[in-house]
């Protein structure tokens, strides 16, 4: 028995003395949320996290349960005109054209590769899908991994000239800092594909990539030329994880229930009623892009129609008032948006 | 730029006591695998441990790739003569037929209430496939976990009439905890479900449900009668985690080739083949069921049939004194099997 007393003793000490180290880091953090105008949305994460931390808090949260999920596009960085990985998919185009030339006559490859933006604008999801299908299987996925990581690193979005992975935003990114300063994990969960945001989440989001939740592919396994053993990703889908697919993709990957939850578009939807149906303290916020200078405005404010982008419709923004999820105003919540703003 | 730095200081000084704290733990752990006999299977997991975590070993592996996996039936708890969750879900076929009284006409579920044990053992995988998607699917996975979670706590082992759950394998709960205490994370990688081995995976390994990596099924998204958000069960086989499909789930759920790999049969040999295939130092190590009389002799040497459970073929055997894989004799490299054991 004494060496198990002793053993838990030395523990004790090691996490006191590790619990000491965090907490003063903590307490030496004194504004987390620098670029959030104080606002009922900034004023509510900070309850958030007050209620779900501190011990003598009826709804206290154990610090395995704390999980905070964020979808990608358009809740943490910029999806429009497109969202970044279809760019990706179409600038692909070419690429794949030059080692399948038969692709130049078959749509919608045809449209794509005739530089046509106008009736590149028209072709729709469902149109895209054989693009998708093609320009993101058929390749180990290391092969991916490094193809998409050389494209981030030059490939630049229109309209500010900068690289993608510039473009989120830094109001979400501190609260990511802050919720895991308060032992929170936080994921991605996103529409779009596993593997290419896990190139750049933890560069870019200081999120590891087992902590990415994502649109699912299939891959096959099998042996490289010199016989090494090699993942190849196939054009079969898993898992679709967008709308009732998100809680689905969070339960298959994390098993927990989300404890907060954030997105902006009826693709997140179920993501939230996920994340409030559980007890105790919750939190469920939608950013709205209500900012054409600084950013843009679509959604139920602009009457916009439906984008390729995130919809944020107004049944969802109804949906919101009623449930008391907090709807971001990027107008008016947040001070900055990219951490190149003044 | 002041507080920028006096942030990282701060943070330094953190992360400095964490691991003062960390270490003088792990410097405290004298003896971490007590229940090993000293030998080459031994040898060689302290040797990789020290290889992979001595920062000046050319082979150090950093902490964010410490990745360990272990199948878990045959390689952390007993298989035989039938996989847990097999009994398990033979057992739910009565509670099902009260439900579905038209089931006890229909094969396998006639021949399972029969009771006759030599025909029940007549059964192959293939034919008792109807039963696992009727006991496995249907419920929503709180009602699944609940369940499975009431039944591993009264279910008994027929040999030697105690929990399944007591029934690991002591020196593997003691690697899982001498890798952990050096910085690795230890996930379960099983063909059997994921959503069962989760129910217990923290109580019984100290592996949390998000390290849990089996065959995957398909969930609905619906609510229940008061309107609450729920995932059902589907019958529908999202990827099986078992030979080429370990790597693929570990890709999927981990996105990290592990560094070492523990397995018993052809169902693992495609994980450590692949965990081979990485570079540095490796550990990829079978367990040879060779002792009968504290557990059970099948496999190689015993030049036993193909059985229900886990197959060590001739074959597997070779490669692995080929490869350099490590094999476990549990007559020889273990000093005791079970916590219970004296």
């Amino acid at each position: 028995m004494r060496s198990i007393v002793s053993r838990s003793r030395r523990l004790l000490l090691a996490s006191l003395l590790c619990g000491l180290a965090l907490r003063a880091e903590a307490f030496a953090q004194a504004e987390p949320l620098p670029s959030w105008n104080d606002g009922p949305a900034k004023q509510a994460i900070v309850r958030f996290v007050q209620a779900t931390t501190d011990q003598s808090s009826p709804t206290f949260v154990p610090p395995a349960a704390r999980i905070a999920t964020f979808d990608q596009d358009g809740t943490t960085w910029v999806e429009h005109p497109m969202y970044t990985q279809i760019v990706y998919c179409l600038e692909r185009v070419a690429v794949l054209a030059k080692a399948k030339p038969e692709l130049r006559h078959v749509e919608p490859f045809k449209t794509v590769l005739s530089g046509d933006r106008a009736a590149m604008a028209r072709l729709t999801m469902k149109d895209l899908e054989p693009i998708l299908a093609a320009t993101l299987s058929g390749m180990t996925v290391g092969d991916f991994k490094a193809d998409v990581g050389r494209w981030l690193a030059s490939a630049k979005h229109p309209r500010w000239n900068r690289l993608y992975t510039d473009l989120t935003y830094e109001p979400m990114l501190e609260v990511m800092r802050y919720l895991r300063d308060n032992g929170y994990r936080t994921y991605i969960v996103t529409g779009g594909g596993q593997d290419f945001v896990r190139v750049f989440s933890d560069t870019t989001y200081g999120i590891p990539v087992e902590q990415v939740v994502g649109t699912m592919g299939g891959t096959t396994y099998g042996y490289s030329k010199d016989g090494k053993p090699v993942l190849t990703k196939e054009p079969k889908l898993l898992l679709n994880d967008d709308k009732a697919g998100k809680p689905q993709g969070i339960y298959l990957m994390i098993g927990h229930r989300p404890v907060a939850a954030f997105g902006n578009s009826i693709g997140d939807r179920q993501m939230l009623e996920y994340t409030g149906g559980g007890d105790g303290a919750r939190l469920m916020m939608l950013v709205l892009h209500d900012d054409a200078q600084r950013e843009y405005a679509y959604g139920p404010a602009q009457g916009l129609p439906d984008t390729k982008v995130g919809t944020f419709t107004q049944a969802l923004y109804d949906e919101a008032k009623q449930k008391g999820w907090t709807v971001i105003s990027m107008k008016n919540d947040w001070k900055r948006i990219f951490s190149f703003d003044q």
